[in-house]
């Protein structure tokens, strides 16, 4: 029974695979990641090789006609995937980011919206100039995000539909195949869990003279068992879920760990998620709070996933 | 006939308002209005009061739920507005700037899509140090942008949802009626044609697990009309039509310009917007190119569109 829902399972995935636009720059991401592996790989410790964790982060967008001008687009900031890659960066990680174009970017969350134009400022003598106020935030920003990078400890690549992000996620997992259990997916992007397949959507902008909007859409195939099963077979696998509703929550995060044999799944709640989240795995559901007003509920979350990775790795080598 | 569609257009515009979740900040947006304005209609010329031009740009969402996870957006990444900004200014005219939070603000066309990560630099003694290839980009933008602000020729004010938008547009309308016909607007915003009604909105996150979603969506009432009629009957009025297929493009700015008594459409091509647009008024057809591979479409089409401007003022003077 279990083997045939696979088929069925692996039969939409692959349908939805066939008929998604190609995506552009493959060779160019490709060679990227393979860059960026093949240097942890070659970094083997006692344990194995160097860890490296893959960040989702932001919201997937489903394009409703094919020369996209209007698409459904999943609400997230992008806050969380941005400030749990610094963390994973700080605890020694190396973090592939992949992320939502114009979500937030890791070391920026204490600047303004606009920081370029909040910021700055021109002296007299036409030199561009910090204010005092967001001096140390724009360091920070400036500083930390070019050690990660240039230290090769980082690697950025954008996103923006849920046929990008889904095509990326493959082509990582893929790359990431070598590094064993040593590799994490650390899901925290906002999937669509709706689509208009390629092929049945307009060509042209849909026209509004006609009265209401009919639409359907069908439902993205559930990738978490792919990644799980197929692409990525011996990475520690973290999903999350996100409700609105607290009352079917835990339920949903509970059958997402057995439905796709997630390592832990993050469930947090849209209007407490960044004071506690609830961290379940298959024998307990730990709730994680931020230490207080000012510090991140991803501070003691990616502590706590980075032991559970850990007895993982030890677990496997055994 | 005509004025039986008008009470019915009416009643559709009330009914969206009464509906829509109340505009939070109304007041300190009304304040920042009142001030913008009274000192703009305090400085009459020869010709009246001193010219304001009301700038939209950026797409608007549409709330899927009214605790938003999920919402339909309109593509556009906000350069045509932003642009259009900068020439109105450089023209003379004040500019309110409705634009969609994150989209391309004034003077910032030139720089790369994450200006601070891409453009700046620590220095050793861990100063902040502009990149030689961005240095004039940046300080284009910084200076263009504080001096517009600062010296109280630009007001920007952002937002998200179609609800907000319509509500702010109807509120920058009221203010600029003391300007009479000096009030241009410029409505280059991707506003969203569907939208679905606050009350019959689901409360909580759509659940996927059964199967695929049908969504019937409401038209979004024509605002075109009741903002030429009621809220800004003397103003000058410039509305926008973006078609991805040339054959309907101009029948329907046609159209729009006849429907809505707009005095000038901007009718443009997805694929070709950048080199060309069509200013349709009731007199002629006029194909507007760029100067050359370097230039802006927006530099002679705001020239043309301020000769209107300047003949609609006179005419209505006499």
């Amino acid at each position: 029974m279990d083997a045939i829902n696979n088929n069925d399972a692996v039969d939409e995935v692959n349908s939805f695979f066939e008929s998604a636009p190609l995506l552009k720059d493959a060779n160019s991401i490709n060679a990227k990641l393979t860059q960026f592996i093949n240097q942890k790989s070659s970094l083997s410790g006692s344990e194995g090789p160097k860890r490296v964790v893959c960040v989702t982060s932001g919201g997937t967008t489903v394009p409703l006609e094919q020369r996209c001008v209007r698409y459904i687009d999943n609400f997230s900031s992008g806050h969380r995937g941005a400030t749990s890659c610094e963390y994973f960066l700080k605890s020694g990680y190396s973090v592939i980011f992949l992320y939502r174009r114009g979500t937030c970017q890791p070391y920026c969350r204490s600047l303004p919206d606009d920081p370029l134009l909040e910021c700055f400022e021109l002296t007299d003598d036409s030199c561009i100039k910090v204010h005092e106020s967001h001096s140390e935030a724009v360091k920070k920003a400036i500083s930390g995000h070019h050690a990660a990078v240039s230290g090769g400890f980082l690697l950025k690549l954008p996103f923006t539909t849920i046929f990008e992000y889904l095509q990326m996620l493959r082509l990582i997992a893929t790359s990431m195949k070598t590094l064993g259990p040593s590799a994490m997916f650390y899901l925290a992007a906002a999937v669509s869990d709706f689509y208009v397949p390629w092929e049945s959507m307009a060509v042209h902008k849909i026209q509004s003279a006609s009265g209401p909007l009919d639409m359907r859409l069908a439902q993205v195939p559930k990738m978490l068992s792919v990644l799980r099963n197929q692409w990525a077979p011996s990475a520690f696998c973290v999903s999350f879920k996100l409700e609105t509703d607290t009352e079917i929550l835990l339920e949903k995060a509970g059958n997402a760990l057995k439905r796709y044999k997630m390592h832990a799944v993050v469930a947090n709640e849209l209007s407490t998620r960044k004071e506690v989240v609830i961290l379940v795995t298959n024998s307990e559901k730990v709730s994680v709070y931020r230490e207080n007003d000012h510090s991140d509920v991803e501070s003691p979350l990616i502590k706590l996933l980075i032991e559970k990775h850990t007895s993982y790795i030890a677990v496997i080598k055994e």
